[in-house]
């Protein structure tokens, strides 16, 4: 018998994304000449539907679909999922089985105590670490790809301006002017879609090695003239800045942000607060019709005025503090989840069976339950697996 | 006394823009070097609030802020209006005044009836000529733009892939293909706002001279084989087709249209109704996720199923029928409508004065009343008046 894997569908309120789509299971389900057996399949009736992706799909491709979530629980040896599962359904799940997705650590939910108790292994793709051979599973950047192209989107469309230069009969029209602050997956792929929308593309970090990525992009980095130190860390991430280097910065990023049509913030510190680079008073400052979209509402905003999950208004300025990007792409975001996915399969195979080896150095790092215990503080010890500075949104 | 320019706050619902912005009237009011004296401009309070123009930046361009569209129509010679004012206002103009805007003279409303009656001139931008030297003045043509642009901008928000294509570690992300139907100067603004965006665009139009401007963006033209013959009329535009011929072309399409990702349609036939391109019958043949977006929803649509004003879904297929596109981009399609609009009130200066000179071959054939007569027909019947075949959406 091949290990099963099991699709449920999401049930956070607003998510559209399926762990894996009908390709990747019938990629997933075929033997590898020469490697393990394949997988079989067991997928929740409508677990791929906001993604396009149907449950005849799903039989198409192999994959037995039962009714209920707890169905494929019970039946499978590895859960997928995009978001954290509730307790109860991992109640569902066989002990020595795996749970593996964008589980959030950091969150303080109650799913992982459920695992530990239930004997489920929690694998979260949070802490997966940033070595070269774990980038083709790095979830966190894929959705954050996604975050940044749909943030530009959105500004663009709150933008009562058009974001390239047009040459009319009667005249030209001037570019957009767009600041990104945080150039890390996200910020990249905002300045990178900006850029092709015709934009006029700044960008800021507070890693001075962000500097050349942001030039090769088109875009203009921006110098705070010796306010801002380094903040990088070992890992590549962001630090956390003192109080005071904050206010130095924001104080003179304010100038900058004052000029812009559209500010993109991107900057999240894994596990705390995001930073906040935008106060009310900047925000007077801005030009009324100008934009704030706002990657770290989840995390509480790089702006002072962003409310999650809505637009609001502050003298002209509009302020839009999206939570889950990547679900307003569900094809695609599904697409890269179940690539990443089915890559992280592979360091779970030991020839037929499920295993899960905590040598390895993608799976010890993500590993956050195993054996009935919480790993959280291990899986932060292990070599390099800083979090990253983006939320998967 | 310089003859005074009155600009209104418009009524219409969901109406964002202002006939001219602040830098628009502080050109018009001083004097050119050598020509005849400016302006004198009064302004409806509020008038461009919702462009981001407000009523401190009008005082400062030199125009006098009056509390309601009645004071400002009692008081110019010339009013300008985005769209048709009621009549009731235009029963407050001083009789031998000008109107001048999009005032929809196929629409059948009352307000021409309601300028004969006062004695006031109409100009409708619909009706300028395609001439060259009236291109500074092509209203049609500047919201054309702003409309195909905030299509592309419509169409990637609803579409469930990215539109560029994505290299990530796990493999390659196709890019999402955009057909294009109609490629006038809204259909160009989509391919080339779609191509910017990293979309493969493929275009089509009734008229074989579009082919080379289709190509020169970069999009593929869509052969028909044969199917279709040249639609193009003298003035240009596209003529209407035949039922056969559009059943033909409707058939030959559909397959076409069944393997976009979006189609954005662009059709229309100048007082007629919009041709019928896309049926349900094909819409249920393209795949659940696609997206129609259909300029031409306010003279009936493109596609059957288009609801004018909604975004309605059929078997996983978005069809989205937006009613004033340039709506969306009130500071930019203001101030394309303004440098248009002072384009064409240099046609009406003689000397010191206003003057309406039916002689002159822009003001001739866009004069849609005068001295008391409805001029539709004269209007009509003028060398090139042809109206364009994208509606001012």
């Amino acid at each position: 018998m091949p290990p099963v894997l099991g699709v449920i569908r999401e049930t956070a309120p607003g998510e559209t994304r399926v762990a894996l789509l009908p390709e990747h299971l019938k990629k997933a389900l075929a033997p590898v000449k020469g490697g393990p057996p394949g997988w079989a399949g067991v997928v929740q009736a409508g677990a791929g539907e906001r993604a396009f992706a149907f449950d005849d799909a799903y039989r198409a491709a192999g994959a037995e679909v039962v009714p209920d979530a707890d169905a494929v629980a019970a039946r499978c040896d590895v859960l997928l999922a995009v978001g954290p599962p509730g307790a109860d359904l991992i109640g569902s799940m066989k002990p020595g089985g795996v749970l593996l997705g964008l589980l959030d650590p950091a969150g303080g939910g109650d799913h992982l105590q459920a695992c530990a108790e239930r004997g489920v292994t929690a694998i979260a793709f949070e802490r997966l670490p940033r070595i070269t051979r774990a980038q083709k599973a790095d979830v966190l950047s894929s959705m954050s790809t996604a975050a940044g192209y749909r943030a530009v989107l959105r500004a663009a469309a709150l933008c009562p301006k058009f974001f390239p230069m047009m040459m009319t009969a009667a005249g030209t029209i001037t570019p957009s002017r767009v600041l990104v602050l945080g150039a890390g997956v996200a910020g990249l792929q905002a300045i990178a879609t900006a850029r092709r929308l015709g934009a006029i593309v700044e960008a800021y970090d507070v890693r001075a090695a962000a500097r050349e990525q942001v030039l090769s992009l088109g875009a203009r980095f921006v110098d705070l003239g010796g306010v801002s130190s380094d903040a990088e860390t070992a890992g590549g991430y962001a630090r956390e800045q003192s109080a005071e280097e904050q206010a130095r910065q924001r104080e003179a990023l304010a100038g900058v942000i004052a000029e812009a049509d559209v500010v993109i913030t991107t900057a999240l510190i894994p596990g705390k607060p995001a930073p906040r680079l935008i106060d009310a008073a900047t925000v007077e400052r801005m030009r009324p019709g100008a934009v704030v979209v706002d990657l770290a509402a989840p995390a509480g905003g790089n702006c002072e005025l962003t409310e999650p999950g809505a637009t609001v208004e502050r003298g002209g300025v509009r302020i839009d503090g999206p939570v889950n990007l990547p679900a307003e792409l569900p094809v695609d975001a599904s697409r890269m989840f179940g690539q990443n996915a089915l890559a992280f399969l592979e360091e779970l195979r030991d020839d037929g069976a499920v295993r899960v080896d905590l040598d390895n150095d993608m799976v010890g790092p993500a590993c956050v339950v195993h054996a009935g215990e919480l790993r959280l503080d291990a899986a932060r010890a292990a070599p390099s697996p800083a979090p990253t500075e983006e939320a998967p949104s």
